[in-house]
């Protein structure tokens, strides 16, 4: 194996680590050192991979494959239904992206940018899905981009309450209402 | 004005800095020199008013009025939205909410057990509303229980988009439009 893919393997360990220590202190009260150790390396032998603390959030955050695996414009709407299926199996990942997210909120935060852009995105893309599904207007009225952001809402508010109360909350049982709702249909299942 | 006055007076003081600098920073990385800081105060001096930095947070969640002014089994859903534009008022207090409602799902969060029992009787709040204004199911055929998650989960997951991007989410009208589509109603408004 080459020096060129074992420090790539080594790159992606200290990645995962640094999710890790994230989603259990936050990334704020999350320390290089703490990271280091979890990898065995030394904080010193960590910044020969990411020389500051920040340049690993942003590639923490530059791994879109795990928060975005998400819609394009290839996908449909009832495909994010199993996205939401998906996030229900990975609740560090998860744990991660609500924790940062709460913090980006925060003055001069790191992950201010990267969040502010994604929404603008996400928005988009959730317009376009609903655009495609159901032309012009859902059959309660609305406009596509009246409704992206509310999609958008409810995925990320059912996390937050999902990782307080896992065995209360069946997030992804209550997403699918949320898309039943949208579609008009009546449901009869038991609540 | 008697010492019991001004201690409260002060107490008050230090709850409403400790909200600000949670709303810059977050909790874990808040100080307690820099709430004593803002209030004129040595990091000694607000020990005596609050001995550790986990009775401040304890005594600001407490302020439950700030976050809970909040439906009772009183209100209307109507009312709700009243609550909203309240909330786009007062973006200081919000970010704070946000904040620690993003680190209470990190480990051993001191705030994680408010956040937890408060999703409990917020959710059964709403059903309870819900149930007044729709019966026990609503047009769209989903029952109260079914819809109250749904319904937090869209004014949480509103203002991390609204606090991320205030000019361009329009959080009330956007509330609207979801209550809107609860309701089943066609709404005619250009999005």
């Amino acid at each position: 194996m080459g020096a060129g893919t074992r420090g790539e393997e080594r790159r992606a360990e200290i990645l995962r680590a640094a999710l890790e220590v994230i989603a259990e202190r936050g990334y704020r009260a999350a320390s290089l050192g703490a990271i280091a150790e979890r990898v065995g390396l030394t904080q010193q032998g960590l910044l020969h991979y990411f020389p500051t603390k920040e340049a690993l959030l942003i590639a923490v955050l530059g791994e879109r494959d795990q928060w975005d695996a998400m819609p394009d414009s290839q996908w449909r709407l009832d495909l994010l239904t199993s996205l939401v299926d998906y996030n229900a199996m990975r609740p560090t990942v998860i744990q991660t992206f609500s924790a940062l997210l709460g913090e980006s909120v925060t003055e001069d935060h790191p992950a201010r940018e990267f969040f502010t852009r994604r929404y603008v995105t996400v928005r988009e893309t959730m317009a376009a899905l609903l655009r495609a599904e159901y032309g012009d207007r859902l059959p309660g009225g609305l406009t596509p981009e009246q409704v992206a952001p509310l999609v958008t809402a409810v995925m990320d508010g059912l996390q937050y309450q999902w990782l307080l109360a896992p065995d209360e909350v069946d997030m992804p049982q209550a997403f699918r209402d949320f898309i039943a709702l949208l579609a008009g249909v009546t449901v009869t299942r038991e609540g």
